[in-house]
């Protein structure tokens, strides 16, 4: 089946941003490029710190309440029907909740052609490009690394550590049927 | 029927990112606010200067070419699809087409109860809040103050000309069912 | 004495961003704008939360310290070399300790042609458009729309509340020699 | 001497601003962070696009008119007064016009404790990063990767094509003085 939806997963600082714009810039075709950073910028300010929305702790740690994810759950439904729609999407994600995260988009883009990519970065890489970037809570590169990734299956896997963004993107155009 | 979605049209610089974020914060529930800059971050950078993209002129007048319109297409029907989830939804839209651009949005929402704003503002004034604002192409604000109100139909009209964005959402607030 | 260095003193919110622009439009040379945005953006992200540092209360309270302070005398009189240099600079500031603000930037100043100008804004309305703004810590506006005027000295006055950020700016280029 | 202003020159998207912000993390004193980026969001809108200004061409390529010329040098004598006020300085430079640009700044860093740091990065690599920024206007990287080390001397030449920023950083804060 034809690849409709490629979803990246990763951690903060695991560089997804840019992979994702390296394979817009790559596919012949336009793909919208749309994550958990449109989500979060599209909720109400006060759901970001309050018990019913998302919650930056001063250790970088995120949690979320039941508000927040009755919204997300509207979110992934209406991205996959962009995908049923005839977009291409490229989904930059981060499954703070791992196997639970992506069972979540799974019901939501069943039928659809779906490529599922993990993006690693060493932990401690991470969290030196979170502090070269300047604009993260600190902390959260660390507290993701590993933790998105438990239980969640892929059909590939690239690792920024010792890639680059664009490199890491020509892996995966490939397998972009 | 009870608002699910808030369709707020009106041209750059007319006030309706300030409207949008307002509602989020006078509203009892949650609302997801999304809109043109959502989307023309998610599509592919060459798109927005190339033939089938869109493209930003030295007088602030942007044309939209074929691909455009196809993932925006989509993209409607995502956000559509947003509201039938479950999610309420503020759309922040510049209708470059007038009336054609609101038929798009009419047939995706439609079953859902949905309020349609204009955001209105003298031109004269959102050209000089172009300027104050300092981060948007010059010109737009003039080439589209009239044009986007071009054969649309809205159940309420705010104008920003002499209202602040708090004043014009608590206006809207109170029409939301 | 012409003048080479305008100082817009006001609180968060006030409009003083967006009169500096609209004054770099309006005035036939051109003028440098600076101010504590871009002092704050060059310190390190530590000082923004240490106790030598910067520390942005969740009340929107702003507390300064001393590793702060010397660092801005010394950018205090680094700008004021630029004017000395022949720049002409606008000078976008947040006077939280009033009087005492004023007077370091006068010791800095001195010699230079300066026109101090007072940024009013209605605390409620300030406010409000902190939360059109969506950018900014809760609660700033407040703290300091009355506080940064305390003792402080002006050859001019504008209030935003009811007048557009350009308005003001056409009454300051007047008094601009 | 002790070290007073640490130069770092490089071409667009070589990693220098992320280079700076490791270095505040690393240095136990606070330095601030100042470049071309501050210097060019400080002066009207208007130079960016008119012929006493800047000028960022379609491929890339950055010219830079009379006026601009005139600004910068103020600028520049301002920093400079900035480190001889006591502040310690990371300047994060483009040097378009090479010897000549290095020149200005030695000039008016005359008596300070200067560190010179170039930061090199392969052409094809930083185009590629470019890409996957994708805030910056496509083609500077490479436009400017060789052409602003021409006839440049350093105390220090650090190369990000394969290093991370943080690690780049860790061999100039060892050259601290």
């Amino acid at each position: 089946m034809a690849t409709q939806v490629i979803v990246l997963n990763g951690g903060s600082s695991s560089g997804k941003s840019g992979i994702a714009r390296c394979l817009q810039h790559l596919l012949p075709d336009p793909w919208l490029a749309l994550g958990t950073d449109t989500f979060v910028a599209a909720i109400p300010a006060a759901m970001q710190s309050s018990e019913g929305g998302i919650e930056f702790g001063d250790d970088g740690r995120v949690s979320v309440g039941v508000e927040f994810r009755a919204l997300e759950a509207a979110w992934i439904r209406g991205v996959a029907a962009m995908g049923r729609a005839g977009a291409r999407v490229i989904v930059d994600e981060v499954f703070l909740g791992g196997a639970a995260s992506q069972q979540r988009w799974l019901t939501a883009l069943d039928g659809l052609g779906v490529l599922w990519v993990g993006v690693r970065c060493d932990r401690a890489v991470a969290a030196e490009r979170e502090v070269a970037r300047g604009d993260r809570v600190r902390g959260m590169a660390v507290a993701q690394a590993e933790l998105v990734h438990q239980g969640v299956s892929y059909d590939l896997e690239v690792d920024t550590t010792h890639a680059e963004s664009m490199e890491c993107a020509r892996i995966i155009a490939e397998r972009v049927g």
